[in-house]
Formats: C-alpha cells, sequence, structure tokens
C-alpha cells in the first residue's frame, strides 16, 4: 500500500520546478481518517474548490481525487490524510500559465498522539508573539505560505503547551497556530473574524453550521482579550483533533463547559477525538444534549 | 554538465516531505552570472545568512555552496542561479526540529530575454491590485512565501507592460513583483522601506551603497503617489535586470536621467544589462560618471 500519490502515482519525489516549492503556490487540506474514510469529504473538496479559485488554481476533478484518497485509505482503521494541490512545474519567473496541469498529491501519515488529558481536562496554552500578516487577497485560504506558524510553533518548546494563539499586526486574537478558536459567552459562540488573516478550517465551518441548525448564535467578529476574559468557555478545534476545551491561557482559566461538550460529541465522530459517542448530525437539530 | 544541484548531487527531485514544498519553510536568492563567475557573490552569501538567521534555517557551509556554484557556472557566458535553501524534509506539522539538515538546492537557468529598448528607453509599468500584506517579522527576507507575487504578476498579460508595482495594505508603494524601486529628486535617491513589507534586494543594497560612497544622498521611507509625482526620475532595479528606467507608469511619465543612467553604468557589470561599460565598482568613489 502506498502512503503518497503523486498524480495518481505512488512516489515521494517532487520536481525541483515545482512552483510548490519555488514560490508556495498552492494549498492544502488536512483529512481525519476513520474506518477506511476520509471525514467531511465534501466540505473539504468544497473548500479546496473556492480556494483553486480564489488562488486561480487549475480546478481538479473530485471524483478522481476521491478515487485516489479511497486507495490510500481503505483498511485504515485511524489516519490522516493530507491533499496538496500546487500550480505544478514552471518556467523561472512568478507568471504562471493558466493552461498548465497542477500536482496533486495525497498522503497518508498516522494519527498524532494527542494526550486523552487535552479532551477531558482541557488544554493549556500561550500567546504567541509572531503575529498574522494582514492580507485579505490570501485570507481564509489554507494556502501554503505558512511561515508565520512556523515561526510561531517555534515559540515554544513545553510539552504542556498544546497550541499557541496568534494575534494580528493589529493585536486582534485570530487563531491558533493550527486550530480556528470558538469562545462561549452566555450560550451564544463568538469566534475571530478570518477576512483579513488566518485559516478557515473546514471544523470551524462545521462547527457554525452545527450551530445555527441548533438555535445557537455564532457571531463574527475581532476577539482581543477582554473577550477572552468575558468568555465562559473556551475551545479549540481543527479538522483533526475536533474539539480541544482551553483551560488555560496566561492568566486566565476556564473550566469545560457543557456547550464545548456538546459540540465536542455533535463533531467528534467526524475527527480523531477519542470515544465520542457517535451522534447523527445531520438530525442533531432538536437542541438536546 | 547538471544544471541542478541537491545538496550537492545532480538531481531534478526533491522529497515531498520537504518543508520547503509543504509550507514555503525556506527562502532563495538569485544571481546573475558573467562569464562562469555569479556576480554580488558575498552580498548575496551576507543576505542569504541573515535570513536564514531570521528564520532559524540550519547556517549554511558558504564555501561548500561556492564550490557546488561554481560547478554549475563554470564556461557559463551568461546565465542565471538560484540558492534556495529549505529548512529539510519534515514529519507533519509546524513544529520543526533545529538539528535537522536542510536542503540546498542550487539551479542555473539561461538568461531571460529582456529587450534591449528596456534599458535604453525605460519601462512601462503598472500598479497591481494585489497587496502585501503587513508582517515586520518576514519583511524585507526573499522567503519561499510568494503568493502575493504570483497574484499580482498575474494580473496582466500585455507585453508592453513590464513590471508591476505594489502596495502595502495601507497603501504605500512597496516594490515591484520582481524588483525594487528608487525614485530620484532633486540628485537624491529615495527607496520605500522594507521594514513592514517587502523584499530587501541585494542590487538595492548595492545601490544604496554605492551612492553612499559617492556623496548621493538616499532616503528609506515611506512611498506615496504623490512621490512618484514629484520624482524626477524612476527606476526599477534587481540583481539580474541591473537598471531599467521607468518612462510610464498610470498617468506620470519620465524620461530616462542622468543619475539613473550613472547607476546603471556603475552596477550594470554586476547583472544581466547588455553593452554596460565595466566600472571597478569599488574604486567608482570619486563621484566621476
Amino acid at each position: 500500500m502506498p502512503s503518497s500519490l503523486i498524480n495518481g502515482q505512488p512516489g515521494h519525489a517532487i520536481d525541483l520546478h515545482d512552483r510548490g516549492l519555488q514560490y508556495g503556490d498552492g494549498l492544502f487540506s488536512t483529512l481525519a481518517v476513520r474506518d477506511g474514510r476520509p471525514q467531511l469529504w465534501e466540505q473539504h473538496i468544497g473548500r479546496l474548490r473556492e480556494d483553486c479559485g480564489r488562488l486561480r488554481l487549475a480546478p481538479f476533478d473530485a471524483s478522481q481525487l476521491r478515487a485516489e484518497a479511497d486507495a490510500l485509505c481503505t483498511g485504515i482503521a485511524r489516519g490522516v490524510l493530507k491533499i496538496l494541490l500546487t500550480r505544478g512545474p514552471g518556467a523561472r519567473g512568478y507568471r504562471f500559465d493558466a493552461a498548465a496541469p497542477g500536482t496533486r498529491i495525497l498522503t497518508l501519515a498516522p494519527v498524532p498522539e494527542y494526550p486523552v488529558q487535552h479532551y477531558r481536562d482541557g488544554v493549556a496554552i500561550r500567546i504567541c508573539t509572531t503575529r498574522l500578516g494582514v492580507n485579505p487577497a490570501l485570507a481564509g485560504i489554507k494556502h501554503l505560505n505558512r511561515l508565520e506558524q512556523v515561526l510561531a510553533r517555534a515559540e515554544w518548546d513545553d510539552a504542556e503547551i498544546a497550541e499557541g494563539l496568534m494575534r494580528d499586526v493589529h493585536g486582534h486574537i485570530v487563531e491558533g497556530t493550527m486550530s480556528n478558536l470558538f469562545l462561549v459567552r452566555n450560550g451564544a459562540l463568538l469566534t475571530p473574524r478570518l477576512d483579513e488573516c488566518g485559516v478557515a478550517g473546514v471544523m470551524r465551518a462545521t462547527i457554525i453550521a452545527w450551530a445555527q441548525t441548533s438555535g445557537i448564535s455564532v457571531m463574527e467578529r475581532h476577539v482581543d482579550d477582554g473577550d477572552l476574559g468575558r468568555a465562559d468557555e473556551v475551545f479549540l478545534c481543527n479538522s483533526l483533533i475536533g474539539v480541544w476545551p482551553v483551560r488555560r491561557v496566561d492568566g486566565f482559566t476556564w473550566r469545560s463547559g457543557p456547550l464545548t461538550a456538546r459540540i465536542a460529541a455533535a463533531i467528534g465522530a467526524f475527527s480523531l477525538m477519542p470515544e465520542t459517542p457517535r451522534l447523527d448530525f445531520a438530525q442533531d437539530t432538536d437542541g438536546s444534549n
């Protein structure tokens, strides 16, 4: 069983002239694999399609992508599937040939070992000094220009710290290095707006969609330290971890609360969360726990 | 004769797990090759060393890099040498192993065919709508996160337009997609400051150093449309083109002027400029033309 497919062929090497390497000219998405199936497939494909449009990358064939994903994931109980699309090999210079075929890379990786306490007791996190630059043209896209996240993640080496929050250059709190952020206040959800920077995560969108069908208000706006101070619950999410309650960041502490637990129960089965009761996501619209 | 060396070995393929591809986690520099020799070598090495430090990339062995550059460039009358350094292959996730070896890629490419009129008559350029995001942590570094330049260069397809200027998100004019910008006003040089975004080009630094030893004032500050309107001469530079006088951008027009010509004469021999009289740069400190 290959662990990587490059344009449909098993392999581990790409052309050094690929614009993904030369300029970070591409994007990616990371999916949880459970019981041989990539989770939230349609949502990931939808975001990839939208991001390809914004970067003017060649459209991809979703059924071909699915066939390749299935070839990698069949028989895999739990794993991580990464889909990476680039503008493909090119001549020197930023100018690209819109008709040139891109490069399609699928890789299957083992499940990261997240401590079960992260889910049960919540995580301690930090606020990074590395900032997110502001650029609406790239905001929200999970593109390959990730140096800000690389530098932010290099700020700490303490295994007790599970994640770092990043501010934008104006000081707003935007997201974690690898996760999106939600605050709970009076039973409503607040999450940072991502129109100037940040990654619009598929799990973030899934949680927003769930809340909207569950009668829970979701506000997307700038988030500052005062919002952290006023929050009743705080949690992080992404497609792999599912939901991590936050118990501490700098001077603020929280207990894991009821809405976080309810959301974790609703979306956990689509992530690599351990021991999550499988709820029927589509039917969970009656507000029950 | 190989055209590429990867960690010293001829080849054209890199590991798909290389962080240069996965996250744009690396940097590059592009050098003019003349008569078998990469030009402004020490300046390029100096910038690579500084940029490696800022990104916490592993230090490189400059003599090894030079030996590899010589292996590619010997016997080449004119060419383009690109040095690309990445953090090397890594496990999934933004966190990196500071002790892991990086990847070192040198490629030799043919000379781009720039029309001789660009040098003689000046170039017509445009102002791009794609903006540069602001992030002091990455400003100045010639790193692999170049999506802004890719999107800006995709804005036009008119061969009459040689380059596009980019504004930052505040509206300041910062640089071209592949070049730095200088304005001349009353015999002094003005060039955009690069402490919030932009690439600190080696040719830009070479011109600033030349001006300082030639008694010509150089100011680095924010540049706006009003500065363009007041400029007596405008030119673009990089390590390959040398100097292109600008004759038109949007509503503004200029004739090629004396300071631009003098600078072109002083630095042309270190670039791929055609028919440039070879001046001795190091000794050109007496203000003579």
